[in-house]
């Protein structure tokens, strides 16, 4: 029997997307369950069990390959979700076990950003590519990255946290307890506390006065649209050490592209001409004029589903 | 014919070390000969030949697999020395070629770091590790990365420059041109730039100050000896900014190991306990205790004949 099929899983901090793929990245069904609500663990997982599992029937559990899972903090060597501080349950969670169990197929797990990593290798931008970094910024800032074809994972799985590399040393503080990180500047999140900041310390005229206390990465973006000052400054500094932070790591790894993927990712013309920018003129000489940065082409929903459910090929 | 001995070259700036190396790492012949002094890299070639190619022969060419070098800026992709600073030559040089074309044996090149990472692996103390980190602290910085058993060369070979991850932003000029790189700190040059500014701007009492304008990084090693707090001061502050670039580092490839090699690194308990504190006291909490700062156990001479020899299996 051939297994052909693989269901991807991408748990968030509030809902669980995931698909039933095909090995030539094709979504055939999918859905999503909300990952709040659930008091415990094992509520979480019998939700998972009773929306997913007859779906699974219906094409014939011997079809199955396994299961991908992307999560924040996921370990690929562990399949646990270690310390995630968006996830509704504290601790270390073995949530690769528990799906394999609840799902009677076998479960492989790793970080959302690694998953995203895969899929841009397998179906997206990245195909053919041996060395580059995905990006995520969302809510916070995750990273995946690869050379010589294959994800960096570290001796622990713990590799690619690009998010909690210091931006600003001693600089303000970020949900890891540190001060500084990037991830506290350039995600959804770090956007709107830059907002807050200037609005605070600064008088000057802004779209974003009249929003003081409920600020957004979408009110800030739709201010830039409009050509707000202030809102254009805060895309120009949360490209200035995003691209400066990009241009130390490319000394590390010297990748051929920088993919960007995610809400704040979609602010497109706003951000990732300013982040190429700031990060040529802090490169060294001999990678200049070489790294591509690319906005992921994979429709925003499935692009998570597809890179979980690679993991298993 | 078993093809079972290789040649090793380490490529430096002044010298240029070689020997005769089997697959078991035991080196049987080795010698030396300036790189300074040849005004072109014809000159410098002829002078490999006339007295590398001897000792070949000597061996029999026919048991020899080849020859790997070491290099500043060598890049393993295509073989060449690319506007390497310390080098007696300008621009691009073909070394690998010229030196294949020389001797008559296939001939590899990568950067002196990176063949340090390969010697570790294969005959030092990364003996079995898949992830780890070498940092060359000598008259700059150097660095070679493993992941997955695997350098990481990056798409164009110039992976690893751990030297130009900016330590102090704004800081001190780099000799690449930028502002604060690593390498300006910590490396033998890094240290004595500091004790010469820190003389100048400051006056409290140090043995350094009648060295002053000729202190070399053994002079401030001399003096830390004795106790002198200045020296003792610039020792604790290159292991800061080492210590807390490192911290940042291990966020993208989440080494086991970080191995230090070269002059510097051999000031041992004035540099790498300082280094290791730093680090941890600037770790993301998943890395904090797992990391372990390791001395190359290799002789310093031979490691990076050994090291480019390795290139060769």
């Amino acid at each position: 029997m051939m297994q052909e099929l693989a269901l991807g899983i991408d748990i968030g901090g509030t809902n669980t997307a995931f698909g039933i793929v095909n090995r030539r990245g094709t979504i055939i069904t999918k859905g999503s369950l909300p990952t709040t609500g659930h008091p415990t663990v094992e509520d979480y997982i019998a939700t998972v069990r009773q929306t997913i599992l007859p779906l699974l029937e219906q094409e014939g559990l011997e079809h199955f390959a396994g299961a991908g899972i992307g999560a924040p903090n996921g370990n690929f060597f562990t399949g646990e979700i270690v310390f995630a501080p968006n996830m509704p349950w504290r601790g270390v969670i073995p949530m690769a076990n528990l799906i394999s169990e609840a799902l009677g197929i076998k479960a492989t797990l790793t970080n959302d950003a690694n998953a995203a990593a895969v899929g841009e290798m397998m179906y997206g931008v990245a195909k053919g590519m041996k060395d580059f970094i995905v990006v995520t910024l969302g809510t916070g800032l995750g990273s995946g990255f690869v050379a010589n074809g294959q994800l960096i994972y570290g001796h622990d799985g713990f590799a690619g946290e690009l998010g909690h590399v210091i931006a600003v040393r001693d600089g303000r503080k970020c949900g890891c307890g540190r001060l500084g990180c990037l991830e506290a500047y350039a995600s959804a999140t770090g956007i709107v506390r830059s907002a807050d900041e200037w609005l605070a310390q600064r008088n000057d005229a802004s779209l974003l006065r009249e929003h003081i206390g409920k600020i957004t990465a979408k009110s800030i973006h739709d201010a830039a649209l409009q050509g707000d000052a202030l809102a254009l400054e805060l895309f120009d500094y949360t490209a200035k050490l995003l691209g400066q932070t990009l241009a130390d790591i490319i000394a590390i790894t010297s990748p051929e592209a920088i993919i960007f993927f995610g809400g704040l990712a979609n602010a497109g013309d706003l951000l990732l001409p300013h982040v190429h920018r700031y990060m040529e003129a802090n490169l060294l000489n001999i990678y200049q004029n070489k790294v591509t940065l690319l906005q992921s082409a994979l429709p925003d929903a499935d692009a998570a589903i597809l890179g979980a459910s690679a993991l298993v090929w």
